[in-house]
């Protein structure tokens, strides 16, 4: 397997090339530390973009939702799709107006989704999405039945054409605007996980899993 | 001025429809807690999904970029176009895995953009835009060159067509799941500012319009 996904000519970073990355390490890894995408179709020209949460396994994305719903039923059909996930890590303020910006790591997918009718397959892929979201959660939730199945859609997407875009680092300003009196520097962000809030009827120890929870994982 | 929105066929929450609102004070207050947004563009039926920075000024949302950019040559000559900000609150942990979930708020506004030409009206949407993003920067930072507003885009997307999706509030169980020995409840997620960094050559005091700073300010 090639450790490089397929960097055509319509996933290549063309502003800001060299912030382009396209070996499998980094863009799996964006895939994995995202808690969901936004995933876009296009009806009749008219672009949609909708938030989905996803789990990535080998080259395979996989994606749920109710097969009413209009983004899964394109999906499932083999509409042309982009898959974005992109984690904001921090605010980029430079001197000048002009050269603030954001530290981030993106990665686009495009292609199109399969649907998944295998049973063996599709209840892998909704244990990989619960996973994805809480490593070990689904060895603790009930698990779904035959109607639950049913009224479920899965979707997946095979990672062919793909690319990542990072910025990190401080900001970068013109030569002569480093004499400003002007604060430059970098604001971190992240995710952060608060502690777990029990519903009203549940009497149980919070579980380990979930005290390993850190937002990113 | 309508309180309301254009809640078109097209924008109507359909799935979950009871997580759709139309006012414009929600989808305001979101688009204004949202650091960046995804826009979704589509060439050829090849949806592209990106992540941009924006701000909202009434019912205007200003995008700026280079002008060399595919996806803002596009948003400037008016192809259809969905702008999407979602903001993760939480992890919604069912005792069925079926009904895991996650608490957000999202907006999509569909429509087309238009260049702003005007002088005046580009200088107040790039401070905008640097304004969204840390409120008091814009007074700071050093404005924009003439070279740098000519290699400087902004495309203004009037929001017309619009709706939320907002999830909240604890995990909806099925009533015989109540009695299973799961840990449900909700692990609340945020997005929080780490300490400012100034850059290696930056002598000046941490201002005090970055101290206020929270990251979702």
């Amino acid at each position: 397997m090639s450790s490089y996904y397929n960097k055509t000519r319509r996933v290549t970073v063309r502003r800001r090339a060299g912030r382009g990355k396209y070996d499998r390490a980094t863009i799996d890894a964006i895939l994995d530390e995202g808690k969901f995408a936004h995933v876009g179709i296009a009806t009749d020209g008219q672009p949609f973009v909708i938030p989905v949460l996803y789990a990535r396994s080998g080259d395979t994305i996989y994606l749920h939702g109710s097969p009413l719903s209009r983004l899964v039923k394109n999906l499932a059909t083999g509409a042309p799709m982009c898959l974005t996930v992109t984690l904001l890590d921090g605010l980029v303020l430079a001197r000048s107006a002009f050269h603030h910006s954001m530290n981030y790591r993106s990665v686009v997918v495009l292609g199109q989704g399969r649907e998944i009718s295998d049973r063996g397959e599709k209840l892998d892929a909704l244990r990989m999405i619960v996973d994805h979201v809480i490593p070990g959660r689904s060895d603790d939730a009930r698990g779904p039945s035959d109607k639950e199945l049913k009224a479920t859609e899965v979707v997946a997407i095979t990672i062919d054409e793909a690319s990542a875009k990072i910025r990190t680092g401080p900001p970068v300003d013109d030569a002569e605007d480093y004499e400003l009196s002007v604060w430059a520097g970098e604001v971190p962000l992240s995710l952060v996980a608060g502690a777990p809030v029990p519903d009203e009827r549940c009497g149980e120890r919070i579980p380990d899993y979930l005290l390993a929870a850190d937002g990113r994982g």
